[in-house]
């Protein structure tokens, strides 16, 4: 077993400042990333934009610890995956973890590199987003490769994809027991009153209007977790971190805790059900701001579901999602394969070197 | 047995007008429901709507056989569901069957009036669109009170709700075996390449923006019935049926097809997930104006999957559902107490005369 070649299971993530100099850089790469963000001369613009945003951001990380805690989650979840993969999957074992962030270190280049020097040549790009986005999981990707071709790594390693798991079972099952477990916050007596409000990262309208599966992904994720849970609690989807001049997918989360509070609710259970990890939009927003919304609105008692960050349910699940994809013997579930209807991107939906045989859609649609 | 007060089921819907001259009062009704649409002096701009769309209208019924079969397919449903409840729950039998419809007849006070004089007193408002939404469901509830009030009928019949049933498993079956049968019209080898496009009638964005869970509704229809399914088949949820000057929740099933011919598709199975019979959404704007768009699209295979309609599985699936209601020994599910954060509809989530304990939301929401 020790003697072949490491299985590697590169974690994309969106990345988070670790210290308040690191903000500064992390907005700045943030904002020049045309997959997510298109502005006019954008090279100019965005750090331009990312400079302005700086203390504000960093007053914000301040206010949590003095910066991201999503390095320190995600190696620990890397560490607790690849020993339960091993036990799993003895026949591609050793695997290791490598961290691929978007917009700080560890970057792709760091992971690729790394692999490099360790030996790897079986690779699984791993998603950290559960639901399918091409601003999250999309543009992660597309840097992977990138960079990949540019460290003239693109033949060393053989891809695989795991783009989107919220439907798997394992995921289904520990985040639920997140739920429960953020229920558990209300005494006995009060849980029957309590609404179980789920809040989602929001998408701009314009991207959902092109195909971006995202919504469909994170209500499905909603339908099986309340499956799962099987409770008769009342329960509602809404979307945070809705900034900027553009029109986002609503209903707005404080808008919804606004109204709820109106209309003599007391009891607010809220589930952060696209995050794995804690950083800033449950640590910040979601305790700090929503927290100070709904107190102002008369919700005495709201509560977060916590994330599931290092439970010993939710490695199991990484564990899982893993094994059963190396075993499928696909190079990606069918629905990577299909391209968003109003996609511009030419590099959508690529694998670099693929594994398995993988019929890429075509780069070139005539629009 | 026949001696018991019948239980009364009453199945709201839309309606649909049974022959063309039908259609003109059909558009009246509708552009004068507040509860869809809001015009400035809507008593006169609602009428003179209707009548400058009811020649266009009438084409397009003309075109489907000269009206709408949701008449005959909605009886043929009642009388399936009520043998299958006799048999089901002779506790509550016998079962009869009133059709209830929003915006043709029979109206709500056409049923009101024959429960009456059958003699019912236990009475289920059994909404036939299995994705809850304010504009359709919640219309039709306030309607049926509305009229009861109006007749003196409020304490004839004590009620229970079923708004929505979109998550039960009977459903989610009859769903699929409709999804399967459409894949059956694509030749064994090609199925694998076809894509299964989920099209659900469109809401505009501000129902949907005030806490409207139709699309949660619907995208958990989706998932449910995808893993049902449990075929390697590409998928997307879009939506159809959006007009006028208002902004809908996309995206837009023709945009879609459009694109997906462009990108080189040449296979689609459209399905109608929140349509449980055949109406004009299907047969006109489904099978004749989407049919000619995918035809110019270069979509070769353009095939939808039937509607519920009379299949014998929907039909023990519409019983089982009502079944499992009656004897839950609840007045609605849990979400039905769950009022839009911003709803303005004071009787909104009203139950007239619950038959079991119901703790309606607060009526004066302080907005």
């Amino acid at each position: 077993m020790a003697d072949q070649n490491p299985t590697g299971v590169v974690m994309l993530n969106l990345g988070g400042p670790r210290t308040l100099s690191d903000v500064g850089p992390f907005l700045r790469n943030l904002f020049l990333d045309r997959e997510i963000i298109q502005l006019p001369a954008q090279e100019r613009l965005g750090p331009f934009i990312a400079r302005r945003r700086t203390p504000k951001l960093q007053r914000l990380y301040q206010a949590i610890g003095g910066g991201s805690p999503l390095y320190d989650w995600t190696t620990r979840q890397g560490e607790g995956m690849v020993k339960r993969l091993d036990a799993l999957c003895p026949e591609t074992a050793p695997h290791r973890f490598y961290l691929a962030f978007r917009y700080t270190e560890p970057s792709s280049e760091h992971a690729l590199r790394q692999m490099a020097a360790d030996g790897v040549r079986r690779a699984v790009a791993f998603s950290q987003y559960p639901q399918y986005s091409c601003s999250t999981t999309g543009s992660s990707l597309g840097q992977l490769w990138r960079d990949a071709r540019r460290l003239g790594l693109a033949n060393t390693f053989q891809w695989s994809v795991i783009d989107r798991w919220s439907a798997h079972p394992s995921f289904v099952r520990a985040m639920t027991a997140k739920v429960r477990e953020g229920l558990g916050s209300f005494p006995e007596t009060e849980r029957r009153d309590a609404v179980v409000l789920f809040s989602a990262h929001s998408l701009p309208r314009k991207v959902i209007n092109q195909g971006d599966p995202y919504l469909q992904e994170v209500a499905g994720t909603v339908r099986d977790v309340m499956r799962e849970l099987d409770e008769d609690l009342q329960y509602a989807l809404c979307f945070q971190a809705d900034v900027g001049p553009v029109s986002w997918q609503g209903p707005n989360t404080e808008s919804v805790l606004e109204a709820l509070g109106k209309q003599g609710r007391r009891r607010v259970l809220i589930v952060g059900i696209v995050f794995t990890t804690d950083h800033l939009d449950t640590l910040s927003e979601i305790d700090i701001e929503f927290a100070e919304v709904a107190r102002n609105a008369g919700i005495t008692e709201f509560h977060r579901a916590p994330a599931p960050n290092d439970d010993p349910l939710f490695l199991d699940a990484l564990a899982q999602v893993v094994a059963d994809h190396l075993r499928s013997g696909d190079c990606a579930g069918p629905q990577f394969g299909l391209r968003c209807h109003g996609c511009a991107n030419e590099s959508c939906r690529e694998i670099l070197n693929p594994a398995h045989p993988y019929r890429q859609p075509p780069l070139h649609p005539q629009r």
